[in-house]
């Protein structure tokens, strides 16, 4: 066992009491962003007076939020003035093309939450506290907030795994992108390949966030919905490429594989599989975000996890795919596994 | 305004979503605490059965859990088992001298955190969101939690303070400790000087607290009692010393002079005064720890603050006091503020 003795530099309990305050980060973060401080540091001159009148709030509540805000590298200070910290200007400031701010509404949705209030009961039972399947129950309406407000924080990883999947492959396909969300994924493929037909599978209250986009994106009429469950519509196809985005982790691994095994049976030979994924080290803790994305799985399904590449790599090959290969998508805490249908 | 391109690493969303996503740090630490992981892996061997079956949890649970816990750097994991990372070992094993774990109680109390969870209407208002004072409203129960609760995260300092204080004085001497919790400042006093006879003040339930602790430490007929709120009950006196620790930092400025003006009516000629306090430097954005501590008198309190050396001098002249030194306190974010009565 180690102890305070066996190290150098003297060890205090900053940790620990770091990791119970750590609440008070997601609250700030939260209310500055509803608060619209991000746009106010922005526009400048950033004085604390007009920031607050720009918030409608007091100064006492505004000064105490900005300088917690600084110390969380959300902002920086110079004297006595608040300016933007990369990070802000970049992610958080609505001006901002790349501004993902509207993520903080799906990741502290109450239903993401609750599970957290009781979370030494979650983890004695081994499941969310969500009744039945927890957020992957039919027509859960958090997947409508998911295709909202996650998007912007998707978008980035779009162009780079829309490559990834191509490589280079012209001409007409048909692409099947299961559990499509905003559908992003999909729709970037058909802006990569103007021969691309894609279609978005989802609760029909999502697929309509997916049309949106799509018409946004000019590629409307290669795009065609099949609304419900993956596990229960028919998927129609053959498909050349089948999209399988942050889908997999929501269920255990002989569910995983009766669905590979379904997605195998409408592709067409040789045809491609993506599938994306927070893929953990085989230590399962590292790095950071992949390893730690297990716990929002414990706390809001049945029996999901985050696989590591050996765990999926097994299940592809369970359901009928050879070739299996992995790559980090840039610009994202993600993993593409790519596999080839073995017909 | 910066900018992505005007950094030389490429620039990822990664510190938002670690903000965000900060929960789940007070939720997994508080979960692993209740379910005595810590004691689990202290005893060894470390593997996932054996800590599941002492936690009487799930391996899927136990599991997820522990491994975000190596992330957070509270524990560590080697080949595929889970032992103490320094921080665990020392600080939150009940098997270890230095054991704090039992803070957790206090620092998420429902009155503690109910203002977090409508935070942008706090920073509006400027205020808590608990009715009236908030947490200093008379006889507020969560004292008493306070004084149970954080007395293991307090006892280190105790010592260096209480040298401090004395600077060597020895003989008969009276000592009056304000707002006193779990009476460990003033009953350090006592211990230090075998003449000192102390009088801790409180609520009359938290003094129960600061008598056993009295009683513990072989000091308890030398240590009296003044129940009631430090701004209305008559002081006695004259005192030698007062010790003011945790309490200005509730209040407004002229609340805190009018306080330390009764305090002074209260003392002999060039007695010695010592304010506790979190002290942020004047930028108000470091250590991190004093100055983040704003934000809980922002959630907690009407007025209060996390006030800079420059104020607390200020509030002492103006309280009547002399010879205004600061001085950091060994083994914690806080700082002592000596001075003497001017009379």
């Amino acid at each position: 066992m180690h102890s305070a003795a066996s190290t150098t530099t003297p060890l205090t309990p900053a940790l620990v009491f770091e990791n119970i305050q750590a609440f008070q980060r997601t609250s700030a973060l939260k209310a500055a962003i509803e608060l619209d401080i991000f746009r106010a540091v922005g526009e400048g001159p950033g004085d604390l007076a007009s920031i607050a009148r720009h918030a409608k709030a007091s100064e006492r509540g505004t000064r105490i939020l900005c300088d917690f805000l600084v110390v969380a590298g959300l902002l920086e200070k110079v004297d006595g003035r608040y300016r933007h910290s990369p990070t802000s200007a970049a992610f958080l400031d609505p001006a901002s093309p790349s501004c993902i701010a509207s993520i903080v509404k799906f990741l502290t949705l109450p239903d993401v939450r609750q599970s957290y209030e009781c979370l030494a009961d979650v983890v004695r039972n081994g499941r969310t506290a969500l009744p039945g399947q927890g957020t992957v129950a039919p027509e859960n309406p958090v997947w409508v907030e998911f295709a909202q407000s996650m998007a912007p924080m998707m978008a980035p990883m779009a162009g780079p795994l829309g490559s990834m999947v191509l490589q280079g492959r012209t001409g007409a396909m048909r692409v099947l992108d299961i559990a499509c969300g905003h559908g992003l994924f999909g729709i970037e493929i058909a802006k990569q390949n103007p021969q691309a037909h894609v279609t978005g599978l989802d609760w029909a209250p999502v697929l309509r966030v997916a049309l949106e986009n799509a018409e946004r994106a000019g590629v409307r009429d290669r795009y065609d919905m099949l609304p419900g469950s993956a596990f229960d519509v028919e998927f129609g196809g053959p498909y050349d490429v089948v999209l399988l985005t942050n889908f997999l982790h929501h269920f255990d691994p002989d569910t995983c594989v009766a669905l590979l095994k379904k997605i195998h049976a409408a592709m067409k030979p040789d045809g491609r599989i993506a599938t994306l994924e927070f893929v953990p080290n085989d230590d399962r803790v590292s790095p950071p975000m992949p390893a730690t994305f297990a716990l929002t799985m414990l706390t809001s399904t049945e029996s999901g996890d985050a696989y590591t590449f050996n765990e999926l790599s097994d299940m592809h090959r369970r359901g009928g795919f050879k070739d299996i290969t992995s790559q980090p998508v840039p610009m994202s805490p993600h993993t593409v596994v790519l596999a080839r249908a073995s017909k």
